[in-house]
């Protein structure tokens, strides 16, 4: 009974009529589990609805589905095995459970004969799941691309449009809830990986460990960037990407440079957003909120009449998801044979010889540049302050990049740091 | 084996792998009826495979899904009842014949215990049937916007983009297989209508013959309408709509002025898209190929496996889809009370006093005027040629736009039809 189990009690006790109609069958809400009684909730519930013992229902023979909502590894894993076990079909938003044990789970649950389903835990109210699953199951997916962290789309959003600073929008954030009070997890680029990492798992048939999935995140972005970008032509976004090719499967988080105009630029405030590339469909784009109490109950519920309706028990035992026995279907591609046009910021001392020095690095890497951006100092500014140079790469790999990377701050001319993200588009 | 026929046989035949995975088991290509066994076709099938005689379908109990991809109603329609009496589940995209004939064939379905899917019938690779129907079951749906036709919006955007003539893009979009021979049914509307038609019947319950929505088309569209609505900051889209409200669905296909930057108005070429409204989800927005050999053929194909699989089952055993015996959950709203905003273009002589009777028009019908352009003739055009004077209106119910539009063409000054089309954003 936190945010979103909340708002699946409001769709299930305000509108039992729109549940059965897609149900066929009324729903009833039996019981709901709390840890403290005497916290107040946010919906009424019905005298002997509440309880603070999950034995209510484990023992409740009638209790058929259960929608687990609590976050976080433990207890989540331990009371979705004793569900399980008791006979329950089980319904989730949770993926960091579903990133971190998904195979554990999903084995115990074909071994008891139940069914797990997950449409929330990835874009939360885009039902991106069954759209991937089932809607588009005649595509070979060649490529996934996605917003899938709302936090993180809210804060370059809101440094984009009003030019402010990243903790200044953090705070705002955290001030309209859109961010956790610690909102690590979502800004260091960790919640995108694990959807990507189930994305990628139900898309590609990949076996991937999130943490093995190359991530930035978008904590400590300088509005700089934000403003080069767009000079430039681009928005910056937190894009989660897969991409399978002849070698393998490619995965990515990070921010990333999108081409202004297209659909992912677009993309403001809270929203999510995910473009799929089907081999027969072609390009389909989803849109829509990633979070929040009502588009991810939206998720669940529908997750809930799915299970009641049978639906959910088909494709379970269709689909060989995190299916131990079954080899990947796809390796991922060593992330330093990747291909992509890269953005790099640095800040250089101005003087002569720094250009040709930095140049001379890229091209010793086989990188060549597409377009230089140099920021010049004020005309009062001592030539020994740093400027910024901006450089668009053509094409290279992304081991090249790195190489250059580590090659030119180790330049004298260069005073600090280099910034580099991918450009799509 | 017609367009999209040819395109689920490349997708059965080529890539059995990937659809046996899906459907958990293998799904054979038995039949392929023809009308002409000597006309070449662009996909090679196995050698008895192809038949002109639908008996050979018929006749055969191991047959039990066909794709019936014919186009129009007759013999489609008996053609489907022949195959539901002998046994098969059905597959179709042919929205002329549910829009048409979807009582009828539903309740037979139901009779013989047959199903009939439909993916296909409406915006062609955007799974929307199935994103309404089952992940956002959990939603009143409260508004639907479509851009449904994809051969309209390649026109449209064809003229905007190039500022060609209706006739020429006519001509080249059927050079490039976009228009077929007769457009005619895109062209006017009635192919979105028919699909909006199924849609409202899915989302909200609607029982509408398609020929009483208000429908109007982009047929002899005058690129001057685009220009004028581009200086307004719009574009103007074959918008398919439906609303909810207290008193009833309101429901319209016709040319519409879209705020430009919002998604709808950014759909090019001949794709589709899909803005779905639902009071717990909010807005998600799906863009796609809305028709095209493959993108149709993975609806259909998709159809195949949720058939095979026993979800198409479940689904049309829960959901009394076209049933004759449900009465409408909803009723439509009388046109003449829809409220919106609308622009007008009318061509007036140039005379003192013309800006005065039709101003005075509208407020007789207490429309009020939210801007007006008149186009200034050149110095050297004579003062009796007609010159083109743009009004948006504020919101205004569409009896009080239609009464005002009456009356101005009335109007000694106004030398001409008035074009007047809706306002979205
Ligand atoms: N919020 C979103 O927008 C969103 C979107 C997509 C997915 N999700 C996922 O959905 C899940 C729930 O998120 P949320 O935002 O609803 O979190 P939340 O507001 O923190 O709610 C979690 C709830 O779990 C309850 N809980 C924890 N341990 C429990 C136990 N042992 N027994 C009974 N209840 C227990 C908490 O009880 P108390 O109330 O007593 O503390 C709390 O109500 C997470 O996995 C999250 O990642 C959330
Ligand atoms: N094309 C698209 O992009 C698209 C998109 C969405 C939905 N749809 C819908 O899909 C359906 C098929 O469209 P399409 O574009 O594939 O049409 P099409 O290319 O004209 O194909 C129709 C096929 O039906 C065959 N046919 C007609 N009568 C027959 C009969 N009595 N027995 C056997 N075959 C017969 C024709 O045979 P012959 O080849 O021998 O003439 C032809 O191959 C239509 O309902 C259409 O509205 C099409």
């Amino acid at each position: 009974m936190g945010t979103v189990g909340t708002g699946v009690a409001k769709l299930l006790l305000d509108h039992g009529d729109r549940t059965a109609r897609h149900a066929g069958r009324t729903l009833w809400l039996k019981k709901a589990v709390v840890r403290d009684l005497s916290k107040p909730r946010d919906v009424e519930l019905p005298d002997d609805v509440v309880t603070d013992s999950i034995d209510d229902v484990i023992n409740d023979p009638e209790i058929t589905v259960v929608a687990q909502l609590i976050g976080g590894l433990e207890p989540a894993r331990s009371i979705m095995l004793q569900l399980m076990e008791a006979g329950k079909d089980i319904v989730t938003a949770n993926k960091a459970l579903l990133a971190q044990h998904g195979a554990e789970l999903f084995t115990r649950a074909r071994e008891l004969g139940r069914t797990i389903a997950f449409e929330a835990s990835v874009a939360g109210g885009i039902p991106i799941i069954t759209n991937i699953s089932q809607c588009l199951s005649a595509n070979q997916i060649q490529s996934l691309e996605g917003i899938l962290n709302g936090t993180s789309n809210f804060i370059v959003s809101q440094m984009d449009e009003k030019g402010a600073s990243y903790e200044d929008v953090v705070r705002e954030a955290q001030r309209l809830g859109y961010a956790e009070a610690d909102p690590a997890m979502d800004v260091d680029g960790t919640d995108a990986a694990q959807k990507l990492a189930i994305l990628a798992h139900l898309a590609f048939g990949a076996s991937v460990d999130w943490s093995d999935i190359p991530c930035d995140g978008i904590d400590g972005l300088d509005p700089a960037d934000l403003i080069y970008a767009s000079k430039l032509g681009y928005r910056i976004k937190l894009l989660a990407v897969a991409t399978l090719a002849e070698d393998g499967l490619e995965l990515s988080v990070g921010p990333t440079l999108v081409k202004i105009g297209t659909p992912l630029a677009e993309v403001r405030d809270a929203y999510n957003a995910i473009r799929v590339i089907g081999d027969a469909v072609g390009p389909v784009f989803y849109h829509g909120l990633g979070a929040g109490q009502m588009p991810t109950a939206s998720a669940v519920t529908a997750d809930i009449i799915d299970t009641a309706v049978g639906r959910t028990r088909l494709t379970f035992e269709t689909l060989e998801y995190f299916c131990v026995d079954q080899p990947p279907r796809v390796k991922l591609r060593d992330a330093d044979t990747l291909i992509g046009r890269y953005y790099f910021r640095l800040p250089v001392s101005n003087h002569p010889g720094t250009l040709a020095a930095i140049t001379g690095a890229f091209a010793e890497d086989g990188i060549s540049i597409a377009s230089v951006i140099q920021h010049e100092s004020g005309d009062d500014s001592p030539s020994d302050q740093p400027v910024q140079l901006v450089v668009m790469t053509h094409e290279a790999t992304e081991g090249a990049a790195r190489s250059a990377t580590t090659k030119i701050e180790k330049l004298a001319s260069v005073t600090g740091p280099v910034v580099r993200f991918r450009v799509k588009g």
